[in-house]
């Protein structure tokens, strides 16, 4: 693709259907995501061990860079770009999101001595407003007012259509309830956007590269996780021990919804990514309804209507930027 | 006022100074209605007939705008644009709005059979919707697509922040009662944007003699509604039976309230009014908090965030146009 850098019209408009389309496959993957995991709760218990999971989720996505990269070598040949062999200044920053992301499920286990699982979800959707502002701060790319007008109707749609009668429970949650998840929030919005400035700061760099280092290092912090957490569970029981077809499509889903969002992160933003996984949380919801037989409340219409508008304002403020 | 021409910036920050006076005027007493409301509903039922109630609101409105008349014909004389004499061609138009206004009350008793009280409390807010498309075809001003989706937002935000634990009945509401709310939508919406299409035609008109005709009008159709209603209840227990100190309070209010709205349409516009009475349903949450000990839920600030930023939105998009 480097090659082709004479027509810079076709090139913008090639860059453009290649951020909508891997916008898109992040929203269908990650609303199919959210559909597999209600598909899994019905038909049981989690069985498995949700770190070998998470390992082989890491170790899939590997294999599928290295995979596209055989491919693009076949094809290109092998170039400073593209090629596997890095140098410990690349990607000594790598870690930083997967250490990042393990404290935040660390976390994870303790909110909820503060929190109960509805409110939860509730407050997951402070990441909104902690990847906006920390988007403007360390990738210093502005939104416009509008944009920011935008983005905090898209936090408060997205909260409005979750909500549900017992929702009101999470206002009087002890203040360490909030500010554990403030904390998550930020974690988990720097981690973002931290991936999104290692990705961007070599922008000729190979995508399947920097995918092939950053998902190495999840894997090493999740077989970390394997040895802490279900070490005995693995090796009296097995690593395979209770997958099920289910698993399977779950593995497969995460894995291609990993490198979807890293993609996004390339040829988009964490922006984007924030608008891409709140109307797959939005579509998860009208496509239950027909699997699931669930109801929508009146308070979804609302959210959805709000969710709608944002996104209208957030291309009608870029355009004016 | 009319005298004072000669200084084009001063009057146009003396209209503007007016018209924040107008639109703050009218949110305050909006809101205190409403507390009003809450509290003579405490005090007891209403023992009181409401048609009585509603003629002296005419009736009071009448006898303010005589005397605010009175002031400036002592002051500046009786000059052609504010001699209480009128035409037929000028006041044949005036009956119209409360026409509407008593066929949309009729209706108020039918929708009933169809919807709950907290589901029309949701419907009610189609007003929103229909005073922006009237205002835009009758009154012929645009509001710019920021405008527009703000005012998407308003209503979403007010609905939202309404929104209780028997909302997601609307939904289940038959076609009937959606139809009937939308037409009272239309009704109420057409009665506010014609008011203003009358009071605006000629603008250099005394708003006081305006008013003094639509009331006369008002007095007129609440008459009638005595009549048809309470005739009975009026010659057997009098015309103030079961009136407090509430009753009396609350008719002040609604007096004033009627004038201010009248000045919201003279000084500014049905959607400036839109804003202000939803502003105004905020604030009651918020005061009844510290009066009545209310609770606010998660929806109530979900749907302020919304709304505040759909004021936003409007202002942000009036000065782009």
């Amino acid at each position: 693709m480097a090659a082709i850098g004479a027509m810079p019209e076709i090139n913008g408009l090639r860059q453009k259907g290649r951020r909508s389309f891997v916008t898109l496959s992040l929203t269908i993957l990650a609303s199919s995501q959210s559909i597999l995991i209600v598909w899994s709760k019905r038909a049981g218990k989690y069985e498995y061990s949700v770190t070998t999971a998470n390992f082989l989720v890491e170790a899939l996505k590997c294999a599928l860079s290295l995979a596209a990269l055989v491919r693009i070598w076949r094809k290109d040949g092998v170039t400073d770009d593209n090629r596997l062999s890095t140098t410990w200044d690349e990607v000594k920053v790598y870690p930083i999101p997967a250490a990042l992301y393990l404290v935040k499920n660390l976390l994870q286990y303790y909110i909820f001595a503060y929190v109960d699982a509805p409110g939860y979800q509730i407050l997951k959707n402070l990441n909104i407003i902690s990847t906006g502002i920390l988007y403007q701060i360390i990738l210093k790319r502005k939104l416009t007012e509008i944009q920011w007008a935008a983005f905090i109707l898209l936090c408060a749609g997205c909260t409005t259509a979750q909500l549900n009668p017992s929702s009101d429970h999470v206002l009087q949650a002890p203040l360490q309830g909030w500010v554990m998840a403030i904390v998550m929030a930020l974690l988990s919005g720097f981690a973002g956007v931290y991936t999104e400035a290692i990705i961007k700061k070599r922008p000729s760099r190979n995508i399947n590269v920097q995918n092939f280092w950053l998902y190495v290092f999840g894997m090493i912090f999740n077989a970390f996780a394997i040895m802490t957490q279900d070490f005995d569970a693995v090796m009296n029981d097995g690593f395979f021990h209770g997958y099920s077809l289910i698993t399977v499509l779950m593995i497969l889903n995460h894995a291609l919804s990993g490198i979807a969002v890293s993609m996004v992160m390339k040829y988009a933003d964490n922006i984007v990514k924030v608008y891409s996984t709140s109307v797959a949380m939005l579509l998860t919801a009208v496509v239950s309804v027909f699997l699931f037989g669930f109801h929508l409340s009146l308070a979804f219409f609302l959210g959805s209507t709000v969710v709608s508008v944002a996104i209208y304002l957030h291309t009608t403020g870029k355009a004016r930027r």
